[in-house]
């Protein structure tokens, strides 16, 4: 299934898109909901992050070039870091460059959607608590990393996390491949089997430290090949079976 | 005013604390709320955390011993770090400490929670987005902070924010003491002049990254003499105007 939110007569609404059409829901997405009768086509709405995440967890560094380079262990401790759900916008929402002349790097990855309440759960049973997957870009600001090692100000800025075009509930997140153009050139292209750390183990470890909550998600981390961008650039990532995420880096208006 | 959360009957509640009375509430407290009617004896029901954040901000290191040791200049880029909200307890909450015979710092804080959305704003208009303030415990274990200069596991465990006993809200955050106590013996006790960056300078700072939001929590730096304590200590943190949040470090049920 997949899932949507949109804004259409000024009014933001969820729904489950079938082919060309949106069938407008009701209710929450992790609960209980219903269809409302409302229909639209796709294309006569704006649309949005396909939902208002609890919070934003992301992995860094977690792709190798090549299955042989998977190390054989995996670390102790992976490193993680919030993203703020302020930074979040939808396909075709500019990404606002912070400084003036600065440069941003883009981050093509799949996001993991956690559908029910997890602690402690098994490598086994993670996907029973997946609701389903999104296309995350973890836009970073190099420049403002912490010379210690603290990413916080630099992952957080207000546009820094597009997500969408939807949640698609039926994908295997094993066997997709993670892609990014820039201005229409190919960019990054991996399998999800180049994680260091896989899907189930990250959510699975991620279990044991806090309770994951239903909305929260996570950003599994991006294939080699991302780059640093200024202005006018447009970024397109694209996962098959979800879809494609477009959009432009601006600079902020003075 | 002084805001409470609280559990009577297996039911959570708000209300407004006078005197030894709490008086029930409903609705928004950053929007629009009224008095139920209802009222409890404030030492009759099970008191909470004082309110779901909507996401909790801390900053590293940001307390010196003496004013003459304040740096002249602020720093670039202060180290800042979220904390998820299911790290969140309430008074008299065991701190549950992750693995077996470890140790784990207590940090007793000034929270200040933000109560109308703030994005670029001035030092001098920050208080007029404060709703209100409470005490933060930033409990950490900094055997899982990643070798890299990664706080996130280190910071958040389940249980390893507590925050209470109350919102106040006419508090004045330049004239107050930050104070913990272990075991009934003092740790910290030093005023809120001693911090590296000030609370009008921290939030200034932080909304020219993020647009911060109603219900975001700021936890704004532990003075010295934080320590590791393992099960079975008692921390009690202390701000006078606010309260006493009191926890109880304890193993994890195996």
């Amino acid at each position: 299934m997949k899932f949507v939110r949109f804004t259409v007569n000024a009014k933001t609404s969820q729904g489950v898109l079938e082919h060309e059409t949106i069938k407008a829901i009701q209710g929450d997405l992790f609960a209980e909901w219903r269809f409302t009768g409302e229909t639209y086509p796709a294309q006569d709405v704006k649309w949005l992050a396909p939902l208002v995440p609890n919070q934003i967890i992301g992995i860094g560094a977690n792709y190798v070039a090549k299955v042989e380079e998977r190390p054989e262990t995996l670390p102790d401790i992976p490193v993680f870091f919030f993203k703020p759900t302020s930074s979040v916008v939808g396909p075709d929402d500019p990404i606002v460059i912070p400084g003036a002349n600065e440069q941003v790097k883009f981050e093509s990855e799949l996001a993991v959607i956690i559908g029910k309440e997890a602690k402690n759960i098994d490598e086994s049973d993670v996907l029973d608590y997946v609701f389903g997957y999104t296309i995350g870009n973890d836009v970073t600001a190099p420049q403002y990393f912490h010379e210690a090692g603290h990413w916080m100000i630099g992952k957080s800025f207000d546009t820094f996390t597009p997500l969408g075009p939807l949640i698609e509930t039926e994908l295997n997140p094993d066997t997709v491949r993670v892609e990014a153009r820039l201005n229409g050139e190919e960019k990054q292209n991996s399998a999800t089997e180049l994680m260091i750390v896989p899907v189930r183990e990250m959510i699975a470890y991620l279990s044991r430290v806090m309770t994951l909550k239903p909305g929260d998600v996570i950003l599994t981390g991006s294939p080699l090949g991302a780059e640093l961008v200024g202005a006018g650039n447009v970024i397109e990532c694209e996962i098959q079976g979800i879809g494609k995420l477009k959009n432009r880096f601006v600079d902020q208006l003075i």
